[in-house]
């Protein structure tokens, strides 16, 4: 394979990026203060500045297009052309996540607190971590750094399997939870999924970075499908 | 807003991505008469057929670029890649969704059947049918047919809100079940998620057929975070 040829990393694409990822990453500090505090109104402002993230995308679709039209086609500009699509499309998903946990904090917060509450927020304070990481990394065009990010998916992953039995034993031990407790275990799935998305950038750094796409062999996303509950769920009573 | 350039309907990418959709849908297919026959060989088929599903994407991405280097990019042909690029995108999802809730079959169907488990099922079939048809718009490249998709997706939006409240209640009256309802509840929100991947694709069928963004006025994904079960757990023993 040819060795890569350098690519840009100040264009107005990456700016753009940039921007993008910026008002994603607030979207997630904002989202999991909500949470946190049982603050409606901040949810509300997440759910609010899910319009300007798919405002982002559009423009970023536009400036590539644009990009495109104008020809000069070297390999570094189809490569930063390919990546930004990419990765605009996978801020845009985070973003409507973020605002998913938004509309369930309603619900959640409406409940008495559910136990695992503060495991969650800290898979959330992960999954930002990972964000802002995988951002840093972009701007850089830091392949290494990106694989960090990469490999960092795995804690996000067993975090939420652990959280996944614990919120599951806690419906078992406690009816009146169940509300709250099953929109809790779709926040946590919702950050698992960011984490996924930001490993999803890391792949596309690594291919801006090397030209090379990575051969995906670590197993991603949840593996709660194979947890059957019922070692947890036989303490109780029948 | 200038009339939009016809499109190709029958290049090597439309092919193409006739294809992976073909994939796709069997996916859907599939995994439905595997959680309804309980048949683990076909849902293991499913999980292994998402590796032809990720490689039509990486062929595809491939295709797209090789296109945009041969240059003479007319507005049509800029609009069939950037359409084709987000269309093997959402298949691509859809595939991913198709092989998670092969993975959650395994736990529902080591339980005892859950009741609702045919209601789901039922919101399964039309989200298959959502890809097929949307499918079929594509290839004939037809805004109205694709229209009718995109606005089908509340059938599926409605059913899978009603089934939320229909799951949790049942998690109320029996403990026993709360293990495989939580799977069911996460099969039940992956098929509804399909449902809006076959919308995004309507949204793009739209935009190859017209050269305009469709302004998204309808309220996608589910509403559940909006509904607070106390209703129905006000039934229970407390």
């Amino acid at each position: 394979m040819a060795v890569a040829e350098p690519v840009r990393t100040s264009g107005p694409l990456t700016v753009r990026i940039a921007q993008m990822g910026g008002l994603v990453e607030q979207q997630l500090v904002d989202v999991i203060a909500a949470v946190e505090r049982r603050d409606p109104a901040l949810a509300a402002k997440v759910k609010e500045a899910d319009t300007e993230v798919d405002a982002a995308l559009l423009r970023i679709e536009a400036d590539v297009t644009d990009r495109l039209r104008r020809g000069g086609l070297s390999e570094a500009v189809l490569r930063e052309a390919m990546s930004a699509l990419k990765i605009a499309g996978e801020l845009e998903r985070i973003g409507d996540l973020a605002k998913n946990i938004a509309k369930r904090s309603r619900v959640v917060s409406a409940h008495e607190p559910v136990k695992s509450i503060t495991g969650v927020m800290r898979m959330g304070r992960i999954s930002l971590r990972q964000v802002t990481e995988v951002l840093n990394a972009l701007s850089a065009v830091d392949v290494d750094a990106a694989m960090a990010v990469w490999a960092g998916d795995d804690e996000i992953d067993e975090l939420y399997n652990s959280l996944f039995e614990e919120i599951l034993g806690q419906m078992d031990r406690d009816e009146a939870s169940i509300a709250a407790a099953t929109h809790l275990v779709f926040i946590a799935k919702n950050f698992e999924r960011v984490g996924d998305h930001a490993t999803n950038i890391a792949e596309s750094v690594y291919f801006l970075g090397t030209g090379a796409h990575l051969v995906d062999q670590r197993p991603k996303s949840d593996v709660t499908p194979m947890i059957d509950t019922r070692d947890v769920a036989a303490g109780r009573a029948q």
